[in-house]
């Protein structure tokens, strides 16, 4: 006989396992089903979905890695530190960040099993719905489930004529995985994997060039951090990035890959030894059987939901990176939390108003809320402090003073709009700030709360302070 | 003729010049003086008293670098990188620090020009008072002042029948000027400044033995964070660290240092090639006549004042050091930005019970609010939510899971009242607890609160879910 639950997730990504926490820890009887190329020692697929296999926690392992890598190579003369012979033993680098994978992806089904989540391996998919239950099919298997949480996550985007080996033509996944520094690294798209990988290979050696489509940098980013952002890596990381780029050609031959390209200034090529193709992300909803059962895709092939993530179909929803919004794996985690409440009756809620963005180069970039542009774009009356890290205590004694913190606050009530952080921990610092616009804060509060010293949070409280113009270091 | 002022500052360190900057923003006729042996490169007194000068900054400044050279020696194998004879040449190390210190001290005298702040080298003192003006001395000048604030700051203690020579008997000067990596090093007192320092002189390969004269490690702190700290401190880092300790004598000869001292195990003898002496600090009150004028000073020697920093005398502040409440930069900051504004007739206050504590050692420590056992003493009902960074992504990412977070909240209205962290970023992610206390926020407002994907902050976030018995990883 078919098993029965109250909830079963689909996809056992950061959105899915933790609505099937998050479920099970409200009392319902609650499986997560996962179909995954990546399988873990005993041969079964690992949970944690494109995050954890393939996605934020890998690359911050190799982040780490190329940091500390660079750091030897060009710092440590300024701190008397004397070393010899630097280099990298790149398997040794990826074995290590493959241990990390191994053992954060593992320590979901230890969740699974403390909170009682049962986990089946296979493909999730509809079949129909029939008193008040799905019939749902989890590789071979039937299973019967009350709720259904889609939460399949995305992939890649593909460019039509590029075709993606993850030898010498990288997605995401590959670009985890090279055994030796690329000499010539060209990366296609310049969004936050393009540039995290071009950060990491960079700083390992490797001569990078960045082609990007848009004519504008990080245009989803505050236009000053943009620009601070475009100024210490073109000029002082020496990455090349070439924008309002339109791809024509891209062909390997004799070991290397010539990319022929178009940018403002004509026709140019790049050839390279490898090349990672960031183009964005696109939903995974194949083989769910969707149309059969009438589950609604939005223009963008997302499953269409409302602001409680609940679909059209009764007791379906769907969560994370397979609907409208930003993929984070935080934001997917916060409807995945929000879904399985709603199930269980609560009223979870989810403020996309204060989900932070991040970008794990160096310097780190992260904001919560409204860029100036968007306030101006709306009409919004604002006021700005701006102050950099250039004379802060903690970032002069990490030797990386580079960016800063921006504040936007109503011109009137004074209340936060927006927290823009380019600088050495903006990762970290933006907690306080997406914190701050929960309570609907003003700048004022900021300005009034105590931050230790010497730290580099003390840069937002002289930001918040410089929106009524009276920073006290600056 | 004397010049006169709105205000005058005694003292130009964190509380004092931050005092003298705000209260010339609010449009007052401002003076700081300053009498420091430090002196820049034009001979005139540095600014920036201890902090800047020979505490929290420079002492940051080594901890980095001795961090550098610890990771180099001992981390960088897992990351794959390969670096031979890694040495640290401890002058360039110490010449780094001084560039910081002269940049930033440099920084406060550009900082007094831009808000037209008078400098005044010399030792100020108070006169006489007539017709609500004060007659002060600064050096052999006589200036008028309607308003003073006393900002002296504090110094280290002595311990009878120590001499601290600064060559190889150390305060907290001479622990950041050493010339060389001492052999042996033996350091008296186990607070925030004895354990920095044994943190960097032990990464550098100092045999750091620390005698604490408490029978308790960091009494003051949080007992679970105590302990946790005492483990890492001393299995993994392999301080020695005596408690209950009372000193009987300490004697040079022969180039090296021995000290005899009593622990519960009986009498000691500790050989060392330099001794530390960081036994806490008493404020600074000698020479500024505060008898002759009737200033008062507390059963510790401070100048006595209000919860706004007033003296009993009229017109005259006391803010920092000098005063009750916690020797640390950031509180004397903010008492400095108070009483410029209560001199200006605005309403400017500090929230005393939300000032964070922080020690950079490694992991660093940090808290707000009070510990488990104060809230058990004072019988306040509680609840604790306390996770490890152990399966937290960026600290595995980071190479370092050591630590937790520990979130305290009160048992029937769920109010935060106290954050304890020990953990690689604890200096920083303090801020957001402060911010939450200070708007009185409850563990459900943090925990209904995005954190961002990958962060050391979701284990704030996983820690204040905790409270309620809802983390999700954990």
């Amino acid at each position: 006989m078919a098993q029965e639950f109250d909830v079963l997730v689909i996809g056992g990504g950061p959105a899915g396992y933790v609505a099937a926490i998050r479920a099970a820890q409200l009392g319902l009887k609650t499986a997560c089903c996962e179909f995954s190329p990546y399988a873990d020692p005993k041969g079964l697929p690992r949970l944690g979905g494109t995050c954890l296999n393939v996605g934020c926690i890998p690359s911050k392992a190799l982040l780490h890695s190329s940091e500390l890598y660079f750091e030897a190579s060009h710092a440590f003369i300024m701190h008397g530190i004397n070393a010899e012979g630097v280099s990298i033993d790149v398997p040794s680098m990826i074995r290590r960040k493959d241990n990390i994978v191994t053992q954060l992806t593992q320590g979901i089904k230890g969740l699974f099993k403390k909170y009682k989540v049962s986990f089946l391996p296979g493909k999730g998919s509809f079949v129909s719905e029939a008193d008040g239950l799905w019939k749902m099919k989890v590789g071979d298997d039937e299973v019967l489930a009350r709720n259904v949480i889609v939460a399949t996550g995305s992939r890649p985007r593909t460019l039509p004529g590029i075709d993606v080996d993850n030898v010498n033509i990288l997605d995401n996944e590959g670009a985890l995985q090279l055994a030796e520094v690329p000499k010539r690294l060209g990366v296609i798209g310049a969004g936050v994997i393009g540039l995290e990988m071009s950060s990491v290979w960079q700083r390992l050696g490797s001569e990078v060039t960045i082609l990007e489509a848009a004519g504008d940098f990080l245009s989803g980013a505050d236009a000053a951090l943009a620009k601070e952002a475009w100024k210490i890596f073109t000029n002082k990381q020496a990455l090349k990035i070439s924008l309002g780029v339109q791809i024509r050609k891209v062909e390997q031959a004799k070991g290397a890959i010539r990319v022929e390209y178009e940018n403002e200034e004509g026709e140019q090529i790049l050839d390279c030894d490898k090349l990672i193709v960031a183009v964005g992300r696109v939903a995974n909803t194949e083989g769910l059987n969707a149309a059969a059962v009438g589950l609604s895709l939005d223009e963008r092939g997302r499953i269409l939901v409302d602001d409680h993530c609940a679909t059209r179909l009764p007791r379906v929803w769907a969560v994370g990176d397979v609907v409208r919004g930003p993929m984070l794996a935080h934001k997917g985690m916060d409807e995945g939390v929000m879904v399985a409440e709603r199930i269980a009756g609560q009223a979870g809620h989810c403020n996309y108003a204060t989900i932070p963005w991040v970008m794990y180069t160096q310097p780190e970039i992260a904001w919560v809320g409204k860029t100036e542009q968007a306030l101006k774009d709306e009409g919004v009356p604002f006021k700005a402090g701006q102050v950099p890290f250039l004379a802060n205590g903690r970032a002069l004694g990490q030797g990386d003073t580079s960016g800063f913190v921006k504040v936007l606050a109503h011109a009137e009530t004074d209340q936060i709009l927006g927290v823009h952080i380019i600088g050495g921990n903006a990762s970290e610092m933006i907690a306080e700030a997406v914190l701050a616009m929960e309570f609907g804060a003003s700048s004022e509060d900021i300005a009034r709360t105590t931050h230790a010293h010497p730290t580099l949070s003390e840069v937002m409280h002289e930001a918040s302070l410089a929106v009524s113009k009276r920073a006290l270091h600056f």
